[in-house]
């Protein structure tokens, strides 16, 4: 497997600290190598920031980053600068979108395992001409494949979830739904615990819309008119997807030794439980993809960020979950 | 403070087991003083079918509860029968309903010190007379509350929430919002946690409707029209309502520190986190009452009644909040 490619999100916020915090864990959290893509100087002064004892490296190509990953942070390319942590700017925004594009496509190349994103601020890269709703979509396009076929899985210890609408205000929700947008969804993440996960036989657990699944349509009917209607496809097609279940029992820790993800019709009811069960280790991944993607489940902190308390977990299992996905990837190959 | 009230629950769930299992557990676990109205039998065999020991006292009076409790469960009056556990039938309904009311009329007219309801099965307590929409309504009409000025408070160790709405389908959420609405029930909700939990200023988190709060209006402008303006009211009488917080995050580990409780938007987002962080303790408490109600957050579980398989610590935590009220109701008395 290559080394992987991680962008470094917006330098004035709290990913470079947490790339070189892997870096520093790299051996107790047994992490496969990868690299940043630009940042030398940022790099070091976040390092600094926490204390940490980082030396960081410059490489000129991903393939150099196995060889010195032990005993140093291998850094591809010259981009960079220096900026306030707390204080984001546009040569900032710049420099993240800069290095979030490249990332992708040493990834799309086939010349990283794999890529893990850093957070960035999106009205921040808007400015500097980022036109995507957010790096999801980004890394999609940067793989020739439609937005819509890119699916958010969210995955943490406890539980991982896939959203099927995703930045939807509430009562625009159930017209969004439809019996083949979640037939979709759930076939691309059916197809994904297979191949990056290595689950045989994955389980996905659909929840309802509506409260008590509707009670037989007392309180809504979308269990029924859309969401039955795919399951019941997907069940035709071998997929072992079971529902709807009423949202409130399924994240309950018995309810979920029986499934492998749920799928969940909004935002919120995937990110409340896992955010409640798995705050500072949820990961984004993207499913669908030619290449393997994650990246932390949180935000660019900016209120945090250079002060030491910007908590490492995510970004540790973002990486590690890229590495083992990209594995499984390559041994299949 | 007077013993409690306990209703039986439907005969054929696992109501009556649980509460033979509460009053065996009574020393351990430090319960207050209850009796069960009616179901000498049933809970004579339901405490066999988990093997416990529990001698059954029929007593005329609830005030001969406080004195026999120690030594056995007190079973007021003679509503009684024969039950299958697992096979619901109108006679047990009947019985659920006798034994609800009466419980609910004895603490109205203050001869119990509250009540804990057992869990019923709605639509066959319909087929013999009941006409409301769960217990909740029906305590309040007993209490002469309209049922609007009832609020449903769900409690665990870790975590309570009220839903501004339940029983409403996900699309007629949002047309169900008002600020009057939200800033009535988080009105209701501060006095019950001063009266009723000793909290002397109540902090209320309040939830927003649409993702990530809707940011800045892009997904969903309820925050600005509906939850700010029943948030800047309750300010201005001196409660301490914070939000709209991002619901995602509202229920994360460091977030729950900052809050007494969380005034969610629905029903799924007031029990998805609550069940899967307290998913075996759940308390369902009435609000806004003069009399102290309390349920287990559970259903009759009719598939495992009578097999030993239920848990019993919702109802243990229901006994004992709603003994801890009463008794500070009784005390500011």
């Amino acid at each position: 497997m290559k080394p992987l490619a991680a962008s470094l999100g917006d330098p004035a916020g709290i990913g470079p600290e947490l790339l070189a915090e892997a870096w520093a864990r790299r051996e107790a959290e047994r992490l496969p190598p990868f690299f940043a893509v630009g940042g030398a100087r940022v790099l070091a002064a976040a390092a600094a920031s926490r204390g940490l004892d980082v030396p960081v490296r410059t490489i000129s190509d991903p393939a150099e980053a196995a060889a010195c990953f032990a005993s140093a942070l291998p850094v591809l390319g010259d981009l960079d600068g220096v900026f306030t942590p707390g204080t984001p700017d546009r040569a900032g925004a710049a420099l993240a979108l800069a290095s979030l594009a490249e990332a992708a496509r040493l990834a799309v190349a086939g010349r990283a395992g794999g890529v893990v994103t850093g957070p960035i601020a999106k009205a921040r890269l808007a400015e500097v001409g980022f036109t995507h709703p957010g790096q999801t979509e980004f890394v999609a396009e940067a793989c020739g494949v439609a937005a819509d076929k890119a699916v958010m899985l969210l995955a943490g210890p406890n539980l991982k979830t896939v959203p099927v609408t995703v930045h939807e205000a509430l009562a625009r929700v159930p017209a969004s739904l439809s019996a083949e947008l979640i037939h979709a969804k759930c076939a691309i993440t059916a197809a994904a615990l297979r191949r990056d996960f290595g689950l045989a036989a994955p389980r996905l657990a659909v929840a309802a819309l509506n409260p008590h699944a509707g009670e037989d349509g007392r309180f809504g009917d979308e269990e029924a008119r859309i969401i039955e209607p795919a399951l019941a496809r997907l069940r035709t097609e071998g997929i072992d997807a079971t529902g709807p279940h009423p949202a409130d029992a399924l994240f309950a820790p018995h309810a979920r030794e029986h499934y492998d993800v749920a799928i969940c019709m909004y935002h919120d009811q995937a990110l409340i439980p896992l955010k409640a069960l798995d705050f500072d280790a949820g990961v984004n991944m993207t499913l669908g993809l030619p290449i393997v993607r994650t990246s932390p489940d949180h935000g660019t902190a900016f209120a945090i960020a250079g002060k030491g308390a910007a908590r490492p977990g995510a970004t540790i299992a973002a990486i590690r979950m890229a590495g083992e996905c990209a594995a499984r990837r390559a041994s299949a190959a």
